[in-house]
């Protein structure tokens, strides 16, 4: 977007013709997303901030009901801090971006940007744990993190830098922190389905796509209409990896006084989310957004001439002031623009509710009313209003579901050969459901032979499986029925 | 604080002793800090976190009702970009923290992590402002920033790392630009006097002490208990310094057809402002938090003995859920520990009431009250509980404002020599109220002869001056009355 050249409206391509560039001119048009001068890193407009800032009220409120506290944690690491753990450090030492240089002075340690904060925090857990009674430990960051990836970015599905929380627990038993990992993933659950309008799948990673020093992840998966699944969330059970280590030593004395390591969680929600948004919900008309988390979640457009401007101001503000009281309303009445220009602008914007009033429906005491997911137009007397735009809201909120849903459903093919699932997975751009050996070289076999698909997850509710079932790829004994398929 | 030993209870030594020990006790004892591997980054526990949360709600609502808009620009500023603006980077460069490599691979430039982030804005604003309908912009973030300070670092007052609100305007209009630069300075000091309880001297700073890169930079100042000031928070106008320099070029077409440059401020609030509550207010007992910012408000403390345990947790409960409508009361029922024990603790931790219920108290239909702030112990109906909390919270903050104001006007002391601002900044630990050049040249001698003083503001009312007035230091025509003084 050069100085002076003025975006035109409206998309120029559809999905179908560059899901590429037709995602590009969403987030530039609908205002959500500029490019800065670092590549791979992207300014979040305030119409996506104000996105993150509905998901961060919905969930921080959960956390907090449930017992979390929240804090804040240094950005930097030191470099010999992050390799405490090593299978920890490997996942993340490519992608580290490193300070060398505080003003012109060489540091004595080179300060990793923290790409993620168990050995930050769990440094200082170690110094506050000594009895049962210092336990749990339940504590959360709002914050940035930085991974420098070096595969192509994409704002908000891939950013060297990303906005996240990221949840730090520590128990004295076992079973606690492992009912704490599926408490988390039902919050963000509910998140997806209630705030964002997406189906997930939830269930467990397999060992090669598990965290990195997690004893097990778990994670929500969704399903895009171009065929590609995307990894929501994920909650990690990192059992005491960390605590047993000498560099973190996280131990208690119990209550017959004797010394155990805690068990602990971590457990991460990002921006990432609100590209999986754009991407589940949008269509060639522009950004389609769930009501809940628009910015506007209603624009009302007078029709404006001479003669009846003024009184159809005043019908115009008395309903935004109805409205209003439990709605985010905007009334467009910008006089340089015509209809026409503001329909397409808040339907680029994705905004879900659009009022016209005009002086003709006004004689009818009337006003109309269009809905951004199936563009139906409803003429609705305005002693209605309140009643009809609360019902529209959460019936669009309940169709992008089902769409979704519906897709989702239809995307999953069940199989027990691996040229079933490639054909599947890359002819038909489904994913897959088949029982599997969920061993790491098997997982690469496949992912060699499809061309880059891997597992999702294992729901926990499994079909029950014949004793001898074979794994769907190598033939060796099936241990559980997985998700598979492309994904981000 | 080494594993396995315990904190005793309590401070150890009193702010007259060893005010710099006296702070590192409070903030450790109550919980506020955690000491990093990283030198001159602290850890925000959540105690103190949760100030921080309830100054962000209490300002960002401010913000939004006036019509600011949150974004969030990336934590990486490319060198080039940040020498664009040469006196701003000249105020930056000495502490820039810079990143040279991504996982092992040494990039083509480097990255500053920002100390602030007026370049990486305004890059942007040029590419969105075209025309006068584009203006104004007014955004803000709440991020971290980093200045890699050499000198002495203090928990909250001097960090390497702290946590910010930013917010940059861009405005047609100078006159616009320059009233909001008082509007944004009366929410801070709103936020100051309303929920943090601190008086403030509000004014522009001096040519030496303004923001570098800005045409004028508005403070609000305090002064602690121990005779030093300190700059509470800063709103900047910018002028035109950013929007007419060719990297940034932020201009715009108006209303006329003729091109223009837009006028710009930027003004920030940090963590150090916990910092200053601490010092303001904290005693020899520990922290004194003013109640709207304690995470726990009221404390009950049941006084257990077996015979009557049931009876006064009963009563203990009824009272928790009358208070818990308006108030965050916590009960602290451990078992393990005593009352006197208890007490000591929430005092330590700065919890504005405490609230006792014994079997002798519940026979009389009492309770026992005790203010923070004065100690004052008051028997109270169980009836009346709810009045009388909600007055005794209001009068605890009035109080601690009234007493910080109190000290604050006994610490200005108006002086028209050099020989009397030495003496009262260096022997009375007071500040100067005096008539001044307001020159850099002049600044620099006052702060050589005064071992380190400097000008704070200039009040926005000035006392009517003499027309030949002299400066107080250098005997030339004084501009205007200026607080000045030793400051953090």
């Amino acid at each position: 977007m050069s100085k002076g050249k003025k975006v035109t409206q409206g998309l120029t391509i559809t999905r179908e013709q560059d899901a590429s560039e037709w995602f590009t001119q969403i987030i530039q048009k609908a205002e959500l997303i500029e490019y800065s001068p670092v590549s791979g890193c992207y300014i979040l407009r305030p119409r996506s901030f104000f996105i993150w800032e509905e998901i961060k009220n919905f969930l921080d409120k959960k956390f907090k009901e449930d017992g979390v506290k929240n804090a804040y944690f240094p950005l930097f690491i030191p470099e010999s801090l992050l390799q405490k753990e090593s299978s920890h450090v490997e996942g993340f030492a490519p992608e580290v971006a490193w300070v060398e240089h505080g003003g012109n002075t060489k540091l004595k340690e080179r300060l990793a940007v923290r790409p993620t904060s168990e050995t930050i925090m769990y440094d200082a857990y170690g110094k506050w744990v000594r009895s049962y009674k210092d336990l749990p430990i339940r504590l959360n960051q709002w914050c940035n993190v930085v991974r420098w990836e070096f595969k192509h970015c994409t704002p908000f599905l891939r950013s060297r830098e990303f906005l996240w929380q990221e949840g730090h627990t520590a128990f004295a038993e076992q079973k606690d922190a492992m009912n704490e990992t599926h408490t988390i993933l039902k919050f963000y659950e509910q998140t997806f389905k209630e705030l964002l309008a997406i189906p997930v799948l939830a269930g467990r990673k397999s060992e090669k796509e598990k965290f990195a020093g997690a004893d097990y992840t778990l994670s929500l998966e969704s399903f895009f209409p171009n065929g590609k699944a995307i990894q929501g969330c994920t909650s990690h059970h990192l059992g005491q990896n960390f605590s047993r280590k000498k560099a973190f030593n996280i131990s208690f004395t119990n209550n017959e006084g004797k010394k155990e390591h805690v068990w602990q969680n971590s457990w991460g929600f990002s921006t990432r989310t609100i590209g999986v948004v754009i991407m589940m919900h949008s269509d060639d008309k522009g950004l389609v957004l769930p009501p809940k988390i628009a910015q506007e979640q209603v624009v009302i457009i007078p029709i404006l001439f001479d003669k009846t401007k003024t009184q159809v101001m005043k019908e115009v503000d008395a309903i935004e002031e109805k409205l209003a009281k439990n709605h985010r309303v905007h009334v467009d009445d910008r006089d340089k623009y015509s209809p026409g220009w503001k329909f397409n602008e808040w339907e680029t914007k994705g905004t879900p509710l659009r009022i016209e009033i005009g002086p003709r429906d006004l004689e009818k005491g009337e006003v109309v009313i269009t809905r951004r997911d199936t563009n139906n137009k409803k003429a609705v007397k305005i002693k209605d209003i309140e009643v009809e735009v609360a019902k529209q809201l959460d019936a669009m909120h309940d169709n992008l579901y089902k769409k979704a849903n519906k897709h989702l459903k239809e995307s999953v093919v069940e199989v027990t050969t691996l040229a079933e699932a490639k054909k599947e997975i890359n002819k038909e751009k489904k994913m897959v459901f088949a029982p599997w050996c969920a061993l790491p070289e098997c997982e690469e076999h496949f992912k060699e032979e499809t061309g880059g698909a891997k597992s999702l997850n294992a729901p926990f509710k499994q079909p029950k499986m014949k004793a001898d079932q074979k794994c769907f790829v190598c033939k060796e004994k099936a241990q559980k029925y997985f998700y598979l398929g492309k994904s981000y």
